[in-house]
């Protein structure tokens, strides 16, 4: 089966800048001596989550109870699930650890450690937990200097049946920068982050074994992992038109892309519709701050065709409009008929990959294999 | 089982609210004298699509081809399919056929209605086809008054096996208004249009039974729909914050939500986190240009709790930041302690709502029953 075979629009995964995209960030965690324990929610797929553990300790990172669900039926067992827990969720992670998992848990909150401890205490269950650390990205975490740090560590460690397990942070601040050292910088931010939060939990006799960081940029420019022990990036494996903007990857090392058909054509106002809009690409705009807005996305010809950049310009809900971009002279119409078909770069991989319950794997213009992701929560 | 048996991040249909939309849009059907065929890309359900065409000719109007066949398969045989086609999808189209449905297909091109016209003769299968028109949206459609139009329906009337059957027009420029007076005039814009390109196509000869238009906010606000033999809304089943914020609902109408949990208190920065983010939501930001800009939601309490008004203000993949609205006050954190939980009422319903395999059919805070959704292409 070739391009020309499927039903658009469909998610196309080039196995070739995977494959390549996975190597580089192998050699990266071995350079600086940590473990890689990728996070799969970008992929959600297991296929990949065995190519992105290859010669590591193969522990992975998920985002819902849905995922570790997915990948313990598929022989993952050592999986942190890197979004704060609450309570109510606790009864699925005690199953899922029955069913042979270890999974770490996360909060930064001193009422839910509690609850923590009084459901393990409660039914006899054990649960490892980190704590996660604010190194600058104020979505979520205690300081490191907190002594609300210090609180829930007592908490913890206090409580039969629980294990601190050490800290875990996340600069997704480094998604704000626009160069190479400026990322360098958010990612000492947060190696110093974590590991001030680690070493005063050890000073004060708590046991921290893991140091855990991670986001694609900052994994790609961090200078000095010292005293980190492991690091999660996830969007690394597709890459995107973003990771690109901000210098995460090269445009060439976008591994993703959703193959469109062309419905429609408009010479009057220069535009060609295809059936890719909001669903199909996401509603991400995360391009439209940084110094190269395409739209919903970038469009490129099959088969390397030359063609002017093109961007999705807007998009409904099975609709997406694509024009020229500024400057790059007039959408080439003869070359681009109806039917004919467009691949097109997203901007944020995560979010795009979502709408998607399985990849269409590419070698060259070959379907070598169809991947299945788990969706939902 | 009631709302905090629930795992989160869940899709909340209040079945009381949903009637109510579908006898609101059925009596504005009604009193104008044309037929609804609802637009089932927003609920992608069998269960709301039974409930939507009660009393009406049963005719249902799908943006995708796996919704095509989801909806055959439970009985809806009279489909129209309104996103315009390509050659290449025209043997699932013919498969659906020879399965039992009949298909209205689109287009607004010469070289697809050569192509269909090509498809039909060679298969020897039979397709209807509808003109799509453009009434000022600019996304896709002839003008009614271009030369194109007679030349696409001369192409299909001089085909064999393929039938001419009407007109077709969205006016999703209505998305733009501001006012029931704006709206009010789009809608005879699309009126006028679609009827103008019927007139001239029968003042050629041409049969054209069907003059089809439709949004929801032209549906609600329509003063006269003279010459117009059909109506297509979608989101008014659900509805949503910015239906709500154009005037095509009340905030009270809105019958879709995402049940999320409070996962993080940051009390220094006056803000709470949920597990409610990008995925959850979409990333729809269609209030952003609006006079009520809600961020990625509108979050409000269980159980008509009081709270001040409350935005989700920042997303991540699986995270949502929520703030209290500029000048509503302090968020109370003591009311959403950590493991409560609250109802997001979404920008765009259609969007939110891809996200989820099902909904949570709520009586109350009752969950009465779970509804399947079609997904996907």
């Amino acid at each position: 089966m070739n391009l020309n075979d499927l039903q658009t629009p469909v998610l196309l995964l080039d196995r070739t800048r995977l494959m390549a995209n996975l190597s580089r960030m192998g050699d990266k965690a071995t350079a600086h001596g940590v473990a890689l324990r990728p996070h799969l929610k970008t992929a959600k797929s297991a296929d990949i989550g065995r190519l992105a553990t290859a010669g590591q300790p193969g522990g992975i990172t998920v985002s819902t109870l849905r995922e570790a669900a997915y990948f313990l039926a598929q022989g993952f067992t050592d999986i942190t699930y890197a979004v704060g827990i609450a309570a109510g969720k606790l009864d699925r992670v005690a199953a899922l650890q029955r069913d042979g998992a270890r999974i770490a848990i996360l909060t930064d909150n001193a009422d839910v450690a509690r609850g923590i401890a009084a459901r393990a205490k409660a039914a006899g269950d054990r649960f490892e937990v980190l704590i996660e650390i604010d190194t600058g990205d104020h979505r979520a975490g205690v300081a490191p200097d907190s002594p609300a740090l210090m609180h829930i560590a007592e908490i913890l460690t206090g409580a039969a049946g629980v294990t601190l397990r050490g800290v875990l942070t996340h600069a997704g601040h480094s998604y704000n920068c626009t160069t190479a050292d400026e990322i360098a910088a958010v990612a000492e931010a947060e190696r110093t982050g974590a590991v001030q939060a680690a070493e005063r939990l050890r000073a004060a006799g708590h046991a921290c074994p893991v140091v855990s960081v991670g986001s694609t940029p900052t994994a790609v420019h961090a200078r000095d992992l010292t005293g980190v022990t492991e690091m999660r990036p996830g969007v690394y494996m597709f890459n995107d038109v973003f990771q690109a903007s901000i210098g995460a990857c090269a445009m060439d090392d976008i591994a993703l892309s959703v193959l469109a058909t062309v419905i429609g054509h408009y010479p009057n106002r220069g535009e060609i519709l295809t059936d890719a809009g909001g669903l199909a690409l996401s509603k991400d705009r995360s391009t439209a701050a940084g110094p190269r807005d395409v739209g919903y996305g970038l469009a490129v010809g099959l088969d390397g065709a030359k063609l002017p950049e093109m961007h999705v310009v807007r998009v409904s809900q099975e609709h997406g409009v694509i024009a020229a971009a500024p400057g790059a002279g007039a959408l080439p119409f003869a070359s681009l008929p109806p039917g004919s078909r467009l691949r097109i770069l997203p901007n944020h991989a995560c979010m795009t990959a979502a709408a998607y319950d399985c990849y269409q794997v590419l070698e060259g213009n070959r379907v070598a294999a169809t991947w299945p992701r788990v969706n939902g929560w």
